[in-house]
Formats: C-alpha cells, sequence, structure tokens
C-alpha cells in the first residue's frame, strides 16, 4: 500500500501554487476582505448581456457544452479578422498556457521569460519539467531584446512576453513587439500574452499574420470583460499550431454558460468600451491616491497600477501586509527591484475610496515596523 | 518559420478525438437531432436550486473562483463523510483523469483498461505516450479478474474499471468490486469511475477507505445531476494523491458559476431522487421500445440503456446511422462484441417516444441496406 508511483517530473516538484485565492488568504487570516483588488478581476463586472446568456445557459447546462466552440471561435475570427482555424478558445489563458507547455516542453528543455512575469506560466514550465531561463526587467519594462539573446543563447522552446506588463503595468509599442516577433530564433516559439491588451493604446497592439508560426497570441474574457470566474482564454495562432491542441486538450472542457457568457459579452462593445472608461478613470484616482501619499504611481496600459512605495521589497511588502491586515486584497512583484511597488487594480469609486483610506495607516504602520 | 518544436509524444499522436460531439456531427450532416440521447446526459435537467445559484454566481463572475473549492470540498467531504482532504474537484472526471495520467504517466508506461471501456481515458493515456493494454469484457461486464491478471503481467501505472460499466450499463457488486481493490498490485493504482453510481443499486457501492492508496474514485455532476455543461468532477482519495494534484492542477481552473451550481444542486437530494425515479421509469419504457421490436435492452444501472440490434456491428451501426438520419442521437460501443448494441440515453417521454417512432424505420431500412 505504497501508493502511486509518479512520473519522476511529478515526484521533484515541490508542493507550491502560483497564486493563493483571495478567499484562501481569508480563511487563513480569518478576516473578510473589505475590497478584492488584488486580481486584476474587472469590480466593474461582466456586461448585463453576458449575465442573462449565462442565466439562460445554466437551464440547459444538462448538455455538454460544444466541444468544438464553433459559435465563439466564429465570432472571434471575425471580430479579429482572421479565420476560425487561427482561434483556439480554452479554459482561461492558463488552461491553454498549460496546453502549450506540455505539447512542446520536455523535461529539461530551455524556456525563456523575464524574472518576475507571470508566475503561472513558469508553474506550468517546471510542471512539465522545463528549464527556466530569465532575464531582468528594464527599469519597468520587459526587455525584448535580452529576451531574445537570452533565447539565441539557449534555444528555448517557447520565450514569454506580456504586453501590456504584468505586474508592472507597462507597455512596449507595436514596433519593439514586431522587432522581437521578427527576432524569434528558428525553433523558439514567442508566447505573447495579451491579456491586458483592450486597456492599452492602439500602439501597443501589433499587426501579426496569423499564419506567423514564430508566435501565438493569448487573449483572455477574464479581465476586460469581467468574466475571471467564467474561465475563458482563447489564443490566435497559425492553423497548424492550433489544430495541433486538439491532439491533447480536453475537447469537452468548456462550461456551456462560459461559451454563452463569452459570445454574449463580445458582442457587447458598448460594455467593453464602459468598462474602458471607467478603469481609465480609476487609473487617475489610483494616481491621485499615491500622489497624495507621498508615492509615484507608474503608468499603466492595465486594469491595475504598480505604485512605488519609495523604498525596497521589505517595505513594500511590510504595506502589503498592513493593507492585507485593513481588509484591502492588493498583491504585489515577487522579485527586485520590481517588488519596490504594490499592484492595486483599478475598481469602483467606493473600492477607490477603501483604498484611499487604508493606504496612509498602512504605510505609516510599515514605517513603524521599519524603524 | 517552421513552427514550434513539439515533443516526441506530441509529434507521434494521431490528430483523433474522443468523440465527436453532437453540435459539430449537427454542423457536419446539416441537420439538427430532434432529440440528444447520445451522450448521456441528463434530459431531465440540473436541479432548479442550483439553476438559480449559477445565475447568481453569473452576475459576480467577475472574480475567480476559489481556488481551494472549499465550501464545495466541505460538502462533499460531509456528504460521504470523509475528510475534505480526501476530495479534490476538477473540471468533470475528464480533467481529472487527464490530470491524473500526466502524474503518473511517462511515456512508454503501461496502463490497463478493458477493450471498449471509456475512450477518453485511452486517449488520456495515449496522449501522455503511455501504452495501453487490454482486456475483453466478458459477456456484456467487465472482468475484474482479467484486469488483475493483466496487471500482474505488465505493471502498469493505472488501471482502470467503470461500475456501473460504460458502454454497456451493467454493474458489478460491491464485493467484487473490492475483490479487485485488494488485488491490484503493489505499484499501481486502480481508477475506480463512478459516474453513473447514483443511479446504481446500494450493492453497486463498496466500502473503501478512503486513505486506501491502491484506489481513487471519480464522481461526477454531469450525470444525476444533470450538469454536464457545467464541468464539475471529484475524487475521493488518498490524502496525499489528492495533495499531489496541487503540485499541477490548474488552480483557477473552476467556473466560479459552476463551484455554487455544484454546491447547490448536492444540497437538492430531492431533486435527485426525482431524477432517479424518472431514470428508472424511462429505463422501463427503453426496455419496451425494445421488446416491441422484437430487440433485448440490456439491464442498466445508469441513465442509458444499450440495445442489442440483434446482429453484427455493422448491423448496429447501420440502425445508428439510420437513427442519426432521422434526428434521433444515439452512439454504440466501439469494439465488438460489444458493438452488436445501440446506446441510447434515457429522457422525458417525449424524448422517448421520438426514439419509439424511428427504431422501427430506422431497423427497417438498415435490413433493406443490409439486404
Amino acid at each position: 500500500m505504497s501508493g502511486p508511483r509518479y512520473t519522476e517530473t511529478l515526484a521533484k516538484l515541490p508542493a507550491t501554487v502560483p497564486f493563493v485565492g483571495p478567499e484562501a488568504m481569508e480563511r487563513r487570516s480569518g478576516r473578510t476582505f473589505r475590497t478584492r483588488l488584488g486580481a486584476n478581476e474587472s469590480v466593474f463586472g461582466p456586461s448585463p448581456h453576458a449575465v442573462e446568456a449565462m442565466c439562460r445557459a445554466a437551464q440547459v447546462t444538462w448538455m455538454y457544452g460544444d466541444s468544438e466552440n464553433r459559435d465563439l471561435r466564429d465570432a472571434l475570427a471575425a471580430h479579429h479578422e482572421v479565420d476560425a482555424a487561427n482561434i483556439l478558445v480554452g479554459e482561461g489563458i492558463d488552461g491553454i498556457l498549460g496546453y502549450l507547455v506540455r505539447m512542446v516542453v520536455e523535461p529539461g528543455d530551455a524556456v525563456v521569460t523575464s524574472a518576475g512575469a507571470y508566475p503561472t506560466f513558469n508553474y506550468h514550465v517546471n510542471g512539465f519539467g522545463g528549464v527556466l531561463h530569465t532575464v531582468p526587467y528594464r527599469g519597468d519594462f520587459e526587455d525584448p531584446e535580452a529576451l531574445i539573446a537570452k533565447s539565441r543563447e539557449v534555444a528555448p522552446k517557447l520565450v514569454y512576453l506580456s504586453n501590456p506588463d504584468n505586474p508592472m503595468g507597462s507597455w512596449l509599442s507595436a514596433a519593439r513587439v514586431r522587432e522581437m516577433v521578427d527576432a524569434v530564433p528558428e525553433g523558439t516559439l514567442m508566447v505573447l500574452d495579451e491579456a491586458y491588451i483592450e486597456f492599452a493604446p492602439d500602439e501597443a497592439i501589433p499587426e501579426i499574420d496569423p499564419e506567423d508560426t514564430r508566435v501565438i497570441r493569448m487573449r483572455t474574457f477574464s479581465k476586460a470583460h469581467g468574466m475571471a470566474g467564467a474561465r475563458v482564454g482563447y489564443a490566435i495562432g497559425a492553423a497548424d499550431l492550433i489544430a495541433a491542441f486538439d491532439k491533447i486538450r480536453n475537447h469537452f472542457g468548456m462550461t456551456r454558460i462560459s461559451q454563452a457568457g463569452a459570445l454574449a459579452a463580445l458582442e457587447d462593445q458598448g460594455w467593453l468600451e464602459h468598462v474602458r472608461t471607467q478603469v481609465a478613470a480609476s487609473r487617475e484616482r489610483l494616481g491621485q491616491i499615491a500622489s497624495d501619499n507621498g508615492l509615484r504611481a507608474l503608468p499603466s496600459a492595465t486594469n491595475f497600477v504598480a505604485i512605488d512605495c519609495g523604498g525596497d521589497g521589505d517595505f513594500a511588502r511590510a504595506v502589503l501586509e498592513e493593507l492585507l491586515a485593513r481588509g484591502v486584497f492588493v498583491r504585489m512583484p515577487g522579485v527586485a527591484p520590481l517588488d519596490r511597488c504594490i499592484r492595486v487594480s483599478v475598481g469602483p469609486p467606493e473600492d477607490m475610496e477603501v483604498f484611499a483610506g487604508a493606504l496612509p495607516l498602512a504605510l505609516a504602520a510599515a514605517r513603524t515596523d521599519g524603524g
């Protein structure tokens, strides 16, 4: 009765998770958060039409979802002016990243990313036995030239770039991203994570031929569309690559409810515009709150703002802890020197005021702790 | 621009899918099904309380689901009188099987199952490079002794048994299943797929110590709870094994809506009882329809009935095609001699009458085809 024989890769994996969720944090602390600004969820919510569509679909959830995600893929293809064969719908970007890493990474294979970039991507790479090679950010920006230089050195299966960047909120121009695509070495696939692209200025959105085999773009309904809890992501890529996912993906893995909700959300571009306006206003407000406290908010092309707490990582961690203790759920970057910042999601005025009330107290307490 | 370098396992995989979904079949044929009796979905639908809960959750789907599935796991633990540490919640049994195979199967590893048993399990085994070893059914039953004998021979990482069985609807006694658990060789994990167990008689449900490291049980909200399109499965197993899933699972993979729906469904045992009663009545009706047509319906402990068409696989396939041509979606077993049958899901009287109307025509047409 010694239990199963795990794979060598699994046996070596640590028991870590990429993120402890807010509910889990609440249970561990015994405190309920007053505001939830740590996961870059859209507190502005999903389109009312999407909610309606999900309610209708809930009534017929005895049926499996369409295994080919046909209606949603067709609508996304029309929206992006590509062929449906260039669109993969999956269980959030997290789910799609997991499939992609599985498809290309064997134990020992190299993967390149930026130190401090998306932990869940790294989780999947580690989970399949890949070896992560990182380059530092340049200032508060991911550094395409460094990512390419490292890729030339280690010949990775994948090189990851998020634009706009999480956790810093910074963005690169379309021209910089295009240059990176053009420089990707043979045999390396670039993963362009555009989870926050709907919040970015037009000049951050590159034109990329969907049949360009050097890059796969990731998009999501979790952020601007306010449907994080529905798990709908999609990828845009070369038809051969998209078809390869069919060899391993969970064909009936999408919920029927989420399929219906995403389709309705995509059709409600007015709601998206409304959210964008609210997000821009809330970013301004976060900037004001930061400067009211003598801090600097970094420019953001996302639905969150990195606020430089003006000290080192230990100080920012102390501020974060003091905010959590006051019922304000926020997160922070994981590596220096990015970790001089806390990362605060935008939200409606009432959430911003909770944050505005808690921040000076948290700063004062952190300064006392440190003194 | 030659595209990504896939893993050796992926490169070797064929572009097959375990099941073509009914919507995909409709698109390919240009016909809409009049009744959907092929995927063992519960046409009786989910609990109205579950639908309400899902509608409520849809409004706050801007939040990720609880990454630990705490409320649902606690409720399931109480329901099964086990510890929450023995419960894994995942994206349907299909999703959980995928995780499990990934955790234990390396390329070349042996896995044992019955020829004709669940194709999606095989899909995952192939998808991770495992080598399937099969034993035949004994009559219309999976054969625990043969599965164990084969396991002694090839020392598989996993041995799969579904009880009740899909696609035949047959079931083994709790005592037979227990004997199999007790005979599982060291180093092999038994996967006991109980997707249909809520329809089975009590004597088919074995007592198993949740900490027994030789077996993991799979359950689902897709069948009796009528929530196939919500993707909620769970596993009951030893705490160490359940914890190991945390190393690789998609922690935020469950939709918030499905979490809420499953919790409400579990609490509505009255609805489950209602569905069980309807299912039993509908099985009777399918038996009657079969005998009205001179055919034999096999005894079933599930929400579907295998109907022996009285000929060989080619004849049953012809009957199936003729049913599909008449807008009746049903499926059939994939291997001889099980494939002398078609597999028909139960449903409300109106669905049964559509089937009753189509079957004699399909049989006549199939006999003409064959003559």
